[in-house]
């Protein structure tokens, strides 16, 4: 069997080996409920305080500002629809054309409830231009919710001057930074966000865990229940993975600096190799704000689809712009806001370097895409 | 430091060994997002399939009516805010005074949205009645939504009959079985409920991870995002826990009659040994259909927080019959809602056995709780 070559991290990351080992304790004999009043679930319930204080301090947030969640898309359908369930008397969510699905469907259910909601476009490099936001802003704004990093092209957002905007318009601001935490440095104090969703499979930590931090409790819960996470957040606590996702974010935080300078020397190498085999692409979102490990490319004449399953054959994991639809191959809705030319769009690939990558791996994989090519 | 005896299991179980095991290789090298398309995920995408199926064929399903969540409280609040994010035109709930908080906190969110929801009370032994149920219906009722067994006392509730009244008027019928499933026998064809909610943490599978059982797609999506779960439920799967959950299910579906038959037996120790130390004490819950590992008693004149912290200095893990909040010692809604004696309400304590279990340890349990009891 060949060997493989992942470089798919914005999808999925390996599972730290500390933060495995740091779970297993919570898998075998520390199984009580971290929320009972006997000795037996002491351990559970300072490991669960343990880990709130370490991601508290990977983003310089208070202990009980982060909530923990199933996940990045519950935290940000939670954020979206707290709007409807709490009725919002109608107030405006401001949202962007490049957002993640579980922002952009979540912000159409509530639509279909007759809730309002607007749609900025980003520039070409796949930037919400502060100027542009100001013009969507009202009064009437409840909610600004704009992604931290985009998943498939990579640029970095003006976070800090969007969320000044939307404050000045007395307008709550939201980040899905699913993508962002762990990559790139994130102070919640200094960017002054109400809130921020995070998923811990994209920083090395395990499924199904993540978490919201919210500010001052904006918010009121989306899992009703029991009065775990300062009954914020309904649902026996997961501490295993709670205490993984801890471990992973602050090695990833730990190493941030060492770990972005490895990724862009990776890619680097890598669009410096797909120049030297002559491949006509383009590169799409923002050349210079982007995430360390992220190369998302439009090659001409070319089908993304293609592309990745002949890669596949040869043991290399990508991925495509586009959500993967098997039945209707569509050019996904990031690539269609940037504008890239018709020619292009339809070639378009993510390739998402992670800290297991190697230099080399970079220049296989621009190798095996040339020859791909010329097939 | 002394030996625990672990009888909370309708708090949470121990992780089964044979569970943890077939979890591992989802945590390590298979760590893929199953959801694309490339060949290093197959065995991640085969795992989830098989899952499916397993626990499909744990409760009589089709696969595809399977939907995996983070656990029994997402499920709940799903079935229940449904009616509000999707505008069912205002069309009632009927649910009972004994459901778990994540349905009854869930059905006071959508009454703040003015949707109605009527609360039925149960019997003195904690049972629903069918003509009781009749009389609540009518052609404007959406969701009836009664639970399997009750966590508190272990009444089984008439599911199939329930059911059927709430079919002959057009409602759709859900029921909690967080704490029946994997405990006592469940076939959703026999039963012909439309959806069943459970949590994995509850028959030895991992905490985090739950799912609903949904007929004909009858729902709406609750976190919408990624097409994952037949679009029904957004977000990368959590392939380990699932897989877990499978293994822990199967497991005790298969041993089932054998563990009922042995909680039976420990239970009928535990009551006949405080019997025998002359305490007075009632039983509270059905006296014939109830969980076989649970025992729900009330002692007169005592305090059952008391007795959870004397037991806790032994070594000894139960619950009281409230949720705990050490502010506002309260005697549970379950507790009111089958109408304790107010001399016995306060003295609730709640035993649950589980399969790690022995009859020595009702018995050592017994003699703690009278020897406390002298003190």
């Amino acid at each position: 069997m060949k060997k493989t070559i992942y470089a798919d991290n914005a999808a999925t990351t390996q599972l730290d080996t500390d933060a495995y080992e740091a779970m297993k304790p919570f898998m075998t004999e520390c199984y009580a409920n971290a929320s009972q009043p006997y000795s037996f679930s002491k351990k559970a319930k300072e490991a669960l305080k343990d880990a709130r204080a370490t991601i508290a301090e990977c983003i310089n947030a208070e202990p009980d500002e982060i909530i923990f969640t199933s996940g990045g898309t519950e935290s940000n359908n939670w954020v979206i629809k707290e709007s409807a369930l709490n009725d919002y008397y109608y107030r405006a969510t401001i949202t962007s054309t490049i957002e993640h699905h579980s922002i952009l469907y979540s912000c159409e259910a509530i639509e279909r409830l007759k809730y309002p909601v607007a749609y900025i476009r980003p520039n070409r490099f796949g930037v919400i231009e502060p100027n542009v936001l100001n013009d969507f802003l009202s009064d009437k704004t409840r909610l600004v919710s704009l992604m931290f990093a985009n998943n498939e092209i990579g640029s970095i957002q003006p976070i800090k001057d969007l969320c000044k905007l939307a404050h000045s318009k007395g307008a709550l601001f939201h980040t899905d930074a699913v993508q962002a935490i762990g990559h790139i440095p994130i102070d919640v104090k200094k960017l002054d966000v109400d809130m921020l969703s995070a998923s811990a499979h994209k920083f090395n930590g395990p499924k199904g865990i993540g978490f919201l931090y919210c500010k001052e409790k904006c918010l009121q819960p989306f899992h009703d229940g029991g009065a775990q996470e300062f009954k914020m957040r309904a649902g026996t606590e997961n501490v295993a993975a709670i205490v993984g996702m801890a471990v992973a974010l602050k090695k990833n935080i730990a190493n941030i600096t060492t770990n972005s300078e490895k990724l862009r020397k990776i890619s680097s190498i890598f669009i410096n190799e797909l120049n030297r085999h002559n491949i006509d692409f383009i590169i799409n979102g923002d050349p210079v704000n982007r995430l360390p490990g992220n190369i998302n490319i439009s090659i001409m004449g070319r089908d993304g689809e293609s592309i990745l399953h002949m890669l596949d054959l040869q043991g290399i994991c990508i991925s495509t712009g586009s959500a993967c639809d098997s039945l209707n191959q569509q050019i996904s809705h990031v690539i269609k806001s940037i504008d890239v030319p018709e020619e292009y769009a339809k070639g378009t690939i993510r390739i998402s370097f992670g800290v297991n990558n190697t230099e080399q791996d970079a220049i296989d994989i621009a190798s095996i895409i040339d020859h791909t090519l010329n097939l």
